[in-house]
């Protein structure tokens, strides 16, 4: 369910359809998950999302896939996006991510957004070494 | 500059004073910062977000220190906290973070700021097999 | 449902009556949503809340109906408030507004939230010629 | 300095003179500070915040003024405006608030930011005890 | 029901059983509510966390309990973590919290939020008299 | 200045100066603004960042250029990312929009997120008629 048609296989119209079989050949699987069945109402957003997500997250770079999965979860947690964070946690188990791990992410982002608000509420002015100077 | 009075070495109070030492000799420096100075105006206060910090950040646990950092970062930006952002890009470049991989960070958490509201724009459902279930 | 009793036109004191009274004249509808039969509980509140959306989202003024509809929207997204993006979404529809449209409000609330991490996480500073100066 | 004009008492329009003075009166002082002057650009907007700031804010009600001001604070921590919190700092401690509950309060703040990224992370459901039900 | 196992009384660990028990001696109940149980899943956590609660919002200080349920509720509302809200509506309404009060929280963390906005929108600098300067 | 390098015209890499004469081509301007320097450290997220500006802020599509600006703006001032909201008021201003139209956006914005809470905190479920259902 969504605001929009979840697009089916079917139904989908070929710009779509072509995105779907990408998502499915890169994830080696042929399961596509509502969020990409919702874009597909739209497919130039389709098309740009998944494009995004497949040189950011998927091509090999500088970062590992965990730690990218990590950062991801990080930022969905603090944004609290339902289904976000559960399905990059989904993504992150299947990658290897135990309960324990999890739960060490979590308290991490918990103590940032506390540290955020302790320097934000008191109102702490940058370090002189730690201005931006470039 | 902050809304309380940044405690120096010398009019600190014997609970701030030994938190300072213990930050010194953690992390192998005589600089502290102007959060920790802030703090101490409330010495309790000082003390739990210091001992919490050593105890996620710097023990040696499931997650590495400079991951430790990315995901602290990426809270961090989406908070949109300056000070944190800031002193944090620092401890992460005295860990080796080249303007690269701060680049790729960024990116990341732009892109996971940009999907969170994808899926919640268009209200999708969380998948069955996503679903928290335990 | 909510955290406080729904309150129903028969139960309503005065002052809420009068307030469900001028939503349906003004929205020309017999149907009260539960947003404004929870603000009923305390009617200052409920008449604070209605007066301020009917003088700044219903009357007349230089930006029309529909934008301001994909701006109440825009916030509604970026804050993960799902009463409020369902039932604007629900309003923009019957002011005319179709799926494509919908997709590409939510493609630049996206787009949007993206560019302001990639801006906070680089610190990049105001350029000159963009200060407020007045 | 900012975006608009800050209106000077000379140059306000009729209505935007007639809210000034009876923030003068209200607050018994002498000083608008810049926001009241930047949002009587347009006057209506001027009058509308400072009605609701007078009913919600200073008129007597069940939450004295001290409890009110902290909440105000607690919310502006959270979203970081910089504006907002040193202005109502500043208020509270006309009120009377020292440092430490400056320091106690911003302390609340942090934790309850860490609580609810914990919740969030580990996607609890509500307890059937909390649930609304109304 | 979560992401990870809510760990009832018979699988708890030893450091988890006796956190469970501090938190059932401390509250004089019975019920240990389920953010308690996802977090034990890893002990230090728990403890952490607990630790934490106790000493900032149970153990007595400037604020009294009620205040700091009201400020630990704006911020819960503000970041929308509908677990913690109606956790604390429920711990504020054994504390004697009607629904007035609710209701007048509630409408100052709405003010607070646009208050907010209204100042960054339009990029008001801070008063002069404002700043901080310690 | 920020936290990375701002590339010139002179040092930036072949990718990076192929995307500045595009913008420069596309705005029909001569001036890069910052942000665009700081994203030049590393040119695919340059090239990526533009080209989805390009295709969703520019290119002719169903919203007009102007409604797409308000959009974007009203995202920007929820956060609060300075640079954005400085940014955007001036690219609003050239495309024609005067101070009060400027505050009528404010005030929506700040209404919505007043809107936003009263709704989260009093924790109203979403009216049958509304729920997503597609």
């Amino acid at each position: 369910m969504a605001q929009v048609k979840l697009v089916d296989d079917k139904s989908a119209k070929p710009r779509a359809k072509k995105v779907f079989a990408d998502i499915k050949k890169t994830r080696n699987t042929d399961y596509i998950n509502n969020i990409w069945r919702a874009l597909a109402v739209h497919p130039p957003m389709l098309e740009r999302f998944w494009a995004n997500m497949k040189e950011i997250m998927v091509k090999e770079s500088r970062l590992d896939p965990m730690t990218k999965e990590f950062i991801y979860l990080a930022v969905s947690i603090t944004n609290n996006c339902g289904y976000c964070i559960n399905s990059h946690i989904a993504a992150a188990r299947k990658k290897g991510m135990d309960d324990e791990t999890l739960a060490e992410l979590v308290e991490i982002v918990a103590l940032a957004n506390a540290g955020n608000r302790l320097t934000i509420g008191l109102q702490v002015e940058v370090d002189e070494r730690y201005k931006p100077n470039k």
